[in-house]
């Protein structure tokens, strides 16, 4: 557990305590559950790079766990983790935080996580492997296996940063396009970028998993991607400006390789 | 997921209702929690019969869950259910059940199933398959493989079911007991039992595995189960002895084959 947890781009917890604190929520408070989101992000990517899922020996720029570690021990952890997530949220003490929002933030994540989301879009990416993928299809894959956790994370943060309900949906739209848009950045970093830069090293497109530049191209792609960010924007107007500017800025570093190159 | 929950013997979920039951709590609100406990149940046989971890092939009757779907599917829908689980526990809606608990009964019942729980007692299994295991080496395992699951169906019944703090200490420690006999129950049935009452048709025992049986004996193991079950009733001596009794019941069945055989 310990081994896989450094390294990541911490994003969906940045996005996590941004949303939080835009909200008017303490940092302390989003703190605990960005945690939960961390440990729960190194449970997806521990997961992912079994043998019998993606097969990936490298992660976050060193072994993968079950190279280390062995296969079942790998298991083992993401298991612990999500465990260890779950009694992060539950145990969250804090002024201005009901226990009915700790339960309404696990049920987000959860949601993310499971048969509606992560498992989902991993099962589907199985099972598309070698055919030829429809970009519907491959909408699904993205939005179960990265787009909702995307979405659970900014939403949690405003669930437990005490936003009301038009808040809550507000942000929910942001969420989908931004995970949307994130998607797409990994996909074209993935085909231009330098080798840092890649999440994966390319490997997704020479294993002819389907892609969005492989299906709309690169410009196609960078496009589209700049789209929804201009339609996260807007989710995001709504709200005071200056406290959504860490938010803002967030989402340009997202498509920032995909706008200048 | 729909595979592998038909079939249990549902003895953690039936400890669970009927510990919320003696306490007062309604069968209504112990439904919940006892679906979320069989939910778990489920992730950890169709983990525990992995390939890298027990490799069974057959469970609760038939094929096991990777052997029917693969691995990659079975290790998803294991995160799944764990999803499953943690939404359904969150989202109770009850009378005189406040989030409070239920946030309680999700941290309790997610140690028993992470690193200081199901994940701790696999790995023991794993390092010490094949090597001469000492008696507390095999109750550490079996502690954690099976005894803090136990006695968290237990403690998180008695916590939604609106227990005090002095119910529910005398439950965990009532949960203990249980779940130790319980093991050498298990254990004892696997050498002696009838094809139909063995859990895993002897494999534990053909495979070279730990167990208490090889360690202290049929007549030993037999005479421990039956102390256990004592000092458990102990516990719930102190409870009313007419709402106490189906889980007193529920204990005498535990050992039953034990005892009579």
């Amino acid at each position: 557990m310990r081994y896989s947890l450094p390294g990541g781009k911490r994003l969906m917890s940045t996005l996590c305590i941004a949303s939080c604190e835009m909200i008017g929520g303490s940092q302390s408070v989003a703190m605990s559950m960005a945690c939960a989101i961390e440990l729960l992000v190194t449970m997806a990517v521990i997961q992912d790079d079994l043998p019998c899922l993606d097969n990936d020996d490298l992660r976050r720029g060193k072994p993968s766990n079950h190279k280390v570690f062995g296969e079942a021990t790998a298991i083992l952890a993401c298991q612990a983790l999500h465990c260890l997530a779950m009694q992060h949220i539950a145990m969250i003490k804090a002024k201005n935080v009901s226990p009915d929002r700790l339960l309404r933030a696990m049920v987000e994540i959860n949601s993310a996580v499971g048969s509606e989301g992560i498992a989902a879009g991993q099962i589907m990416d199985i099972n598309s492997e070698g055919k030829e993928v429809s970009l519907s299809e491959l909408n699904f894959i993205h939005r179960h296996k990265t787009g909702k956790f995307i979405e659970a994370s900014i939403v949690s943060g405003v669930v437990i940063g005490g936003g009301n309900e038009e808040e809550i949906e507000r942000m929910r739209n942001f969420g989908k396009y931004v995970g949307m848009a994130y998607q797409l950045w990994n996909d074209i970093v993935d085909v231009i970028g330098s080798p840092e830069m890649r999440e994966k090293t390319g490997r997704d497109m020479m294993r002819d998993k389907a892609t969005y530049p492989k299906l709309v191209g690169i410009d196609g792609s960078k496009k589209h991607a700049k789209e929804l960010i201009a339609e996260a924007k807007q989710e995001l107007a709504y709200f005071d400006p200056t406290r959504a500017a860490p938010l803002d800025h967030l989402v340009n570093f997202i498509v920032s390789f995909g706008n200048n190159n």
